[in-house]
């Protein structure tokens, strides 16, 4: 092993980076001028000393409280419930949505061992109960550990004065029916709605 | 522009990396311990320190010699040719090959400005006029530069005493003709062989 091997090693635990894909990395680095290296070894580096989940609502930031949370032009009585804290960037993304976000961290997961208690469950709770509130939207994955999770959070918040919806499920715009899986196909029959 | 922007924008200069796998990527590493981090910011940044080309073939290597011109064990009377450093990895993996390289660092392509002058050649010359070498197998891609730059060397070589071939090039073990593209098509036939 040496240090060009440990390189496309490093690099090939990351998530969707095979060795192959390590390799060819590795191998730009090398060619690349030594500063690209020194950058990329220090933004890594500094990774976890700058961020944290904010505050309020579990999202990555570098302050006590994320960008949003911290916006006083955002609706703050929708909150947007999702799993992870990346999923907050990528509906940010899409400028749709101009509520409050809150990451749970995860889903429910039985066979993983991870229970509602590991969840930010309770956080969620209290911000409901804390008043202002009037929709909750459950964007969790729509898995089936997404939709139990969904599914558990409507219970929790059933006997509070809050409307608690669940994203649209269904054919993606500019599928095909064709090429759609049963169960989303399934859903979409479901969930149709009148012309 | 946050820290976590940072590593995304860093990790999606690199090749094969879009935005979305750094996103990712940087979100994997946010979740995962900090050892992690720590592990491939150190193994980035000694990258350069560590490895540089081989004295003789110009392969990546830690030490003076790569382990390929080190080992004894290795024909010495056969030369293979490639353009970059991870062509020998490449090669090395599919342990055909019991013979030396020898690394151009690049092909002659004219509208980038690459020549001759600029590729390891006169390095290649040297190790064939020193005597040994019974042959020069030419393993640059079969591409337009890869093939001009196999017919130049060639053309380099004609008057020692030394056998030059080339890699075969045709059909893909394993693929189907309906989807071999017309100049792999075409050369399969002009490169036919008896049976």
């Amino acid at each position: 092993m040496n240090a060009l091997d440990d390189v496309i090693e490093s690099f090939s635990r990351l998530p969707g980076v095979g060795k192959k894909s390590a390799a060819r990395i590795a191998h730009y680095l090398l060619r690349s001028d030594r500063s690209l290296c020194e950058r990329i070894a220090r933004d890594i580096s500094v990774l976890h000393d700058r961020i944290h989940p904010c505050r309020v609502c579990g999202a990555y930031t570098e302050d006590d409280l994320c960008p949003v949370c911290a916006d006083p032009g955002r609706d703050q009585r929708i909150i947007c419930v999702v799993e992870q804290p990346q999923d907050v960037q990528t509906i940010e993304a899409v400028r749709e949505y101009n509520g409050l976000f809150h990451v749970l961290g995860g889903v429910i997961a039985p066979l993983e061992g991870i229970g509602p208690d590991q969840l930010r469950l309770s956080e969620l709770v209290v911000r409901v109960r804390t008043g202002g509130v009037g929709e909750v939207i459950l964007a969790t994955n729509p898995t089936i550990e997404g939709d139990t999770t969904a599914l558990y959070i409507q219970r929790i918040l059933k006997d509070m004065e809050v409307t608690v919806t669940r994203l649209a499920s269904g054919l993606p715009v500019g599928g095909d029916l064709e090429y759609a899986d049963r169960l989303t196909l399934a859903r979409s029959f479901r969930g149709r709605s009148s012309f």
